[in-house]
């Protein structure tokens, strides 16, 4: 199939910048031309931050099954079907809580990147009512249960 | 700032098949050294669906502004504030409902891409409790209702 030769080139709108790793707080810092972009944004409380995962090596990339969270006990799962960043693309998704927006620095709570991780994306985030059922295996419950 | 040169390569790790437009089901074609990652998929009853809108051009990846849907009543607002395609990195987010998963196709509902579209990547949705308050601007409700 010709289309595995399909490449696709991204640069980031900008990057996220921490104190400390355990820091709940990040400011995600856009290059001045996508200032813009964000106007609006702050009448959300939520938005999807999509990032890249620039730490994961080639490596981790050819990885395809993991241990959820690399517990032995969990059982080994495709990387589809778990949040391992060890998967072909590592793209980070994460939903943060809005705190300020101002200028071209947006600060949020609860991204789990680290400082310096390059932001590909930003939506925001507005509930629909979700009234479906959700299903998810058990070790994802188990999980839950360690955390 | 030398970050301003930073390029991402990403390959596809498969591609969305759709009879129309119109359909609300589509199968997600894994190439078939990415088809293990898929284990597991199946004990979930939603994914997340991360994609490259590829009809996008490079001018409307210009755009930083836009009336929501093309809506001219509603505010000009930034893209980063919006789901409009057009957006420098124009990923797509969605969340579909799991179907099928047999070998490397992945069968969903609810995915609102093209036929042909690169798929990037999957991520199980395991709803959480989300007891926070989530806040939106009045043009996002005013677009609910007229959808």
């Amino acid at each position: 199939m010709k289309m595995r030769k399909y490449e696709i080139k991204l640069r980031p709108i900008g990057f996220v910048r921490k104190n400390s790793q355990k820091d709940e707080i990040s400011k995600i810092v856009l290059f001045d031309e996508f200032k813009e972009g964000l106007e609006g944004l702050k009448d959300f409380s939520h938005a999807f931050i999509i990032f890249w995962m620039h730490k994961i090596s080639e490596g981790q990339r050819k990885i395809l099954k993991v241990h959820p969270r690399g517990k032995p006990e969990l059982p080994l799962t495709g990387v589809f079907a778990t949040r391992s960043p060890s998967r072909p693309n590592p793209i980070g998704l994460t939903l943060v809580r809005i705190l300020k927006v101002e200028g071209k620095i947006l600060t949020v709570e609860g991204l789990d990147a680290f400082d310096m991780t390059p932001v590909l994306d930003i939506k925001p985030f507005g509930r629909r009512s979700f009234n479906e059922e959700v299903r998810v295996p058990e070790w994802w419950k188990r999980l839950k249960n360690m955390a």
